[in-house]
């Protein structure tokens, strides 16, 4: 990501999460990953994360070791007033170890005053245990915090001859976001090197991974610049196309500055991708779903067998999604789809629950009862039991009923266990609504059995 | 967790991810999380976890390096077909160095026979690329792979007089999980030193993890043997009571031998935390609220507003779930309220949607419409617009109709983001229904409005 061509270099940054609930996985951290996106979106380059204990040695020799190769370390958690909280003394230990300079811990009268009103505003007293939150090392400062009683910490060494920023967090994600945006990141950005890299993303849903890979591979060769990769989650595919400024353009492209040379990849991914771009936006496929609705003016509600909620949870979860989204059924027995869809008993008996016939009219009971303009319908079987043979685990209809339009209704065999059968259900269905809603036809998707 | 006094320590283990998408925050890693829980139910002790990016070198160095402190290093991710899956070859570089002796890439033709075959059943032909995956150090093994075309790795070095196990697996937990079950877990857990330690938990819902934690807090003290800890998501706290197998009994326990220790301090958590405990199985909320559905055979309905089909997505995720949960409505609308649920029209223009009323009215109408005996209603702001003086962004009314019961209906006030708040307003739902479930009274909650 830096050559010898640059005058100054990217400055780097380490993650290190804290807690014994972390690395024995108790505890899903999803703090380094959030953090990581934000430091890269500043202009810097993360190399690495780690997790450690509460065990002051190991986190003082991480913070040490990160903190000599790195320009910044950004430490999560460990700063709560119990007994295995232990950031505070490790932070001490790591900066005396790196400056070859004393650095006791000293209570910072102002994080006291906070802490002590905190607990005030709350209407309560402060707890005597919580005074040792109002530590820090000599050389360090407090960053105070918002929305709970764990000041940050804030250290700017020099480690052989050189700035180095270690930014100590408070662990509960509600109290180290607002942290982090309001007092470390614009320091973060003004460090000499730091330069923002515009990340431009291209959705694509229904394709293989390794087929779209494929079909865009000189992009994706390795120092291409810009440089363009790929993940997948269940059917959606996020193509990111990351330009490093200040390099010249490297790869197949036509374009001769960086700026062009971005559009000329997104350009190349999207005619290549076709009939399965969902668009450029980051956002979730429910997220794009809403807005297109929005922008068309149409509403949308939802029939769900399998899935359970599912889609209209992923709808609803999208601030705003009320102005699209009317409602949904969850018809997990035969008897809800009868009655509350409108759904033909005799079709269930012929051709059973997950059948394209049921899809279809499920879907269609979901928007003539609710009066939305496009109904979305998922029934199957999630496993892991109820398959048989002509309909394993992960056979699962999925329909689209557009008012005054032709029903759309297909058949998938997913792959996985339930929760994998499930989502994957979901987002397709998403993605026959995205396309009801641009009026536009669906290719062949992943997983899809044309014969059914 | 290890003393002199044992004659063998436990062995250790570290995990490292491996994937540039992670490392930049693209991706969240769950791998590591699940790894750790399964190393650690073997009998062994998690050191440490470890994420870096697509880089030879560093994958190589942080190889070694964990080798040299951990009796186990397990790999995830990098062994793809392109160019940025470099775990094949740090491997042979890291044993290399830990070893002092070549280590070079073979072709391992069983490996290769595997992805060949693995295509053919696709139907289609392998694409050449594919080929560089039979790749394995001379002195590594392949792991071969049921549910993808990248095999693992297995490599059991001698570093430092000491024998270490080194396992390279997929990065897509599909392929990761029954390769690691399947051809690893056997190696681990035979390892001299490993000894299961059984895990032993209490979930408690509705009680702030501190306030639980200075009930308990004589036994939560480190050093004790069995150690309990809490970890809290959502309204549920997790207390584990965890026994250091071969260590004598540490702390304020009556009881002489761990067993019994290990009861003791359950029944403890239990008789302390009351009316909030939900039971000693790990599974979800969702999860206990099917299982006691199904022992006392009754059924449960949802009408969900806010929540949006969340709850019916958290019961509908549970294997089995049709047998008790039959099914429900997201509501959004108003007019869904009133024509699906048969909420008055009036009192929604009287008392809002958000309030004890039509809360009421949406249990009873999922539980009547449905035929359940059980109907669980949730309507609420989950921000982040909509909220007033009255009812800020947060306000969720909750209401659990038992037939032939008196309705239930508290109102919250949440704290959070929107996914918060509608994550804290489902499980608080699914605990109303446990307590009805059991024909029990709910205490006062957290987050609980009792003036409302």
């Amino acid at each position: 990501m830096t050559t010898a061509g640059s005058e100054i270099l990217r400055p780097t940054a380490a993650i290190l999460a804290v807690g014994d609930e972390l690395v024995l996985g108790e505890k899903l951290d999803t703090n380094s990953m959030w953090l990581a996106d934000r430091i890269g979106a500043l202009g810097l380059r993360v190399t690495r994360h780690q997790t450690v204990g509460d065990d002051n040695d190991a986190i003082a020799g991480d913070i040490e070791r990160l903190a000599r190769c790195n320009s910044v370390v950004v430490v999560g958690g460990g700063l709560g007033p119990t007994a295995d909280d232990l950031t505070r003394h490790a932070l001490a230990m790591a900066l005396e170890r790196l400056t070859d300079q004393p650095n006791a811990l000293v209570e910072d009268p102002d994080a006291l005053a906070d802490i002590e009103r905190f607990y005030q505003t709350a209407g309560r007293a402060m707890p005597p245990a919580n005074r040792v939150q109002a530590l820090r090392p000599t050389s360090a400062r407090c960053l105070s915090n918002a929305h709970g009683t764990a000041p940050g910490l804030l250290a700017s060494p020099q480690v052989d001859g050189q700035r180095r920023v270690i930014a100590c967090l408070p662990g509960p994600p509600r109290e180290m976001k607002p942290m982090f945006e309001s007092l470390v990141a614009t320091t973060l950005a003004s460090l000499p090197g730091a330069c923002a890299a515009p990340l431009h993303v291209v959705q694509v849903f229904g394709l293989g991974e390794s087929d779209l890979a494929g079909r865009i591979e000189p992009l994706m060769r390795r120092g291409n610049n810009p440089a363009v990769g790929t993940t997948a989650s269940s059917g959606l595919v996020t193509c990111r196309v990351r330009p490093e400024p200040g390099e010249p353009v490297r790869g197949p492209y036509r374009a001769t500055t960086l700026e062009d040379a971005v559009v000329e990849a997104l350009l190349e991914i999207e005619r290549l991708a076709d009939g399965h771009v969902v668009g450029r936006a980051s956002t979730s496929l429910a997220g794009t779903v809403l807005h297109d609705a929005g922008t068309h003016g149409l509403t949308l509600a939802t029939a769900e067998s399998c899935t359970g909620g599912l889609v209209g949870q992923l709808l609803s979860s999208e601030a705003g999604a009320s102005r699209s989204f009317l409602g949904g059924w969850i018809t997990y027995s035969n008897e809800m789809k009868v009655r509350e869809l409108g759904v033909d008993p005799s079709m269930l008996n012929t051709f059973g629950a997950v059948s394209r016939q049921v899809a279809e009219a499920m879907a269609r009971g979901a928007s003539e009862r609710s009066g939305a303009d496009i109904g979305l319908s998922i029934t199957g079987i999630a496993g892991p039991d109820g398959g048989t043979p002509e309909k394993p685990v992960g056979t699962v209809w999925i329909g689209c009923h557009r008012r005054g339009g032709d029903p759309l209704v297909r058949c998938f065999r997913f792959v996985g266990d339930r929760q994998s059968i499930r989502l994957w259900s979901a987002q397709t269905a998403l993605f026959l609504g995205l396309k009801a809603i641009r009026g536009q036809g669906v290719p062949k998707l992943l997983r899809e059995v044309m014969d059914a």
